[in-house]
């Protein structure tokens, strides 16, 4: 991270932190060990964020837009101008969770040898880490975006808003939910949510909710 | 260097080879190793090449080309088409001496961060290793899951619905309707809907519709 320039290393859940053996591997790098966020959740730790990449190796169902690190990292760079951005890495030997892919806004594969996919942790992150480089070295080049985009933590709180809503007017069955809120989360991560449109969407889902709450009291 | 689909590895004068820990850091990949040419100077390893390129952290006050990692891999593809070509990487302490650079065609340097620029040496070569892949496969693009996406036509009676539904539930006054149309065909627009969501976004409104319904007749 440090030989590529980026400062910001938040750990989730970290099975031991602080830990002498990292501080042994980080060299003279100690400093985004020492500066290092721990975080509970991946929620906590997107908190804020505009923009979230989520890194893995192998091929989801219904999953998000797909890009090669070089096109993330020039994506990254153009959100950052709006706030903080996430690049997000699982565990070296079990990746991300499905739960926490559809937490991000795009997904982003290296294009390793099919054969032998098996990049490390440390390789991968080294890659990333280049490439946000080369990408910020050459930001003038990068489009800008106007709108102001809804940062992370009201994102998740609109999707369990939809949740919730979608139970009360009876569209989704609690006991066969299939993967309704899946598809929600792919197409508004496509759409790249703005403040001002949670705001609108939760309003929508105020107003359907209060309709039920009448509707309930008929049956 | 397998991850990267890299087959050809040459060590000039290894101080060890073949040894148990590099068989052990090698993973799977050991058929690298054990295909790996040992050569006893660098013209001997270089013998056959039509290009090489030298990895060099340091500037040097030599005459040769430098170019990045991306620039470097383009022209290494490019002339590969002639006959064998090199990347050729110093020992992790002392890099390149002066000699063997100026056996190469070009200079390359990773564009690390000026106050840290200290790359260990596994990590330039996958860096260079993931270059070189990008490079041969060009603009290939990832594979995509693809959906079919909702033509012009069924996306108009969704937001006909849509506008219905909102008057329904008591969202859209239609003495004051403002832009709120406007903003949720930008919001869908910029999602470029599926057929499959335009569906599954209409059983959503008909939910709604059913609970106003019910909610109605209280009043």
């Amino acid at each position: 991270m440090k030989t590529m320039g980026l400062e910001h290393l938040t750990l989730v859940n970290p099975k031991y932190f602080p830990h002498s053996e990292a501080e042994a591997m980080a060299s003279r790098a100690t400093d985004i060990l020492d500066r290092a966020r721990v975080c509970s959740n991946l929620d906590e730790a997107l908190n804020g964020t505009v923009f979230a990449a989520a890194s893995t190796a192998r091929n989801r169902d219904l999953s998000h837009e797909v890009l090669t690190p070089r096109e993330v990292a020039a994506r990254m760079i153009a959100e950052a101008h709006h706030g903080p951005v996430a690049l997000v890495m699982g565990a070296e030997k079990f990746g991300l969770t499905v739960d926490e892919v559809n937490r991000c806004n795009v997904i982003t594969t290296v294009p390793a040898n099919p054969q032998y996919s098996s990049l490390n942790l440390a390789s991968a992150v080294q890659l990333f880490a280049y490439e946000l480089r080369s990408a910020a070295l050459q930001r003038d080049r990068l489009p800008q975006q106007t709108f102001a985009p809804a940062e992370h933590g009201e994102i998740e709180l609109f999707y369990s808003h939809l949740e919730r809503t979608l139970l009360d007017i009876g569209f989704l069955n609690p006991k066969e939910p299939k993967r309704l809120m899946q598809r929600m989360r792919r197409l508004f991560a496509r759409a790249r949510l703005e403040h001002e449109e949670v705001n609108i969407l939760r309003g929508i889902l105020n107003a359907a909710q209060e309709c039920a709450r009448k509707a309930g009291k008929l049956d």
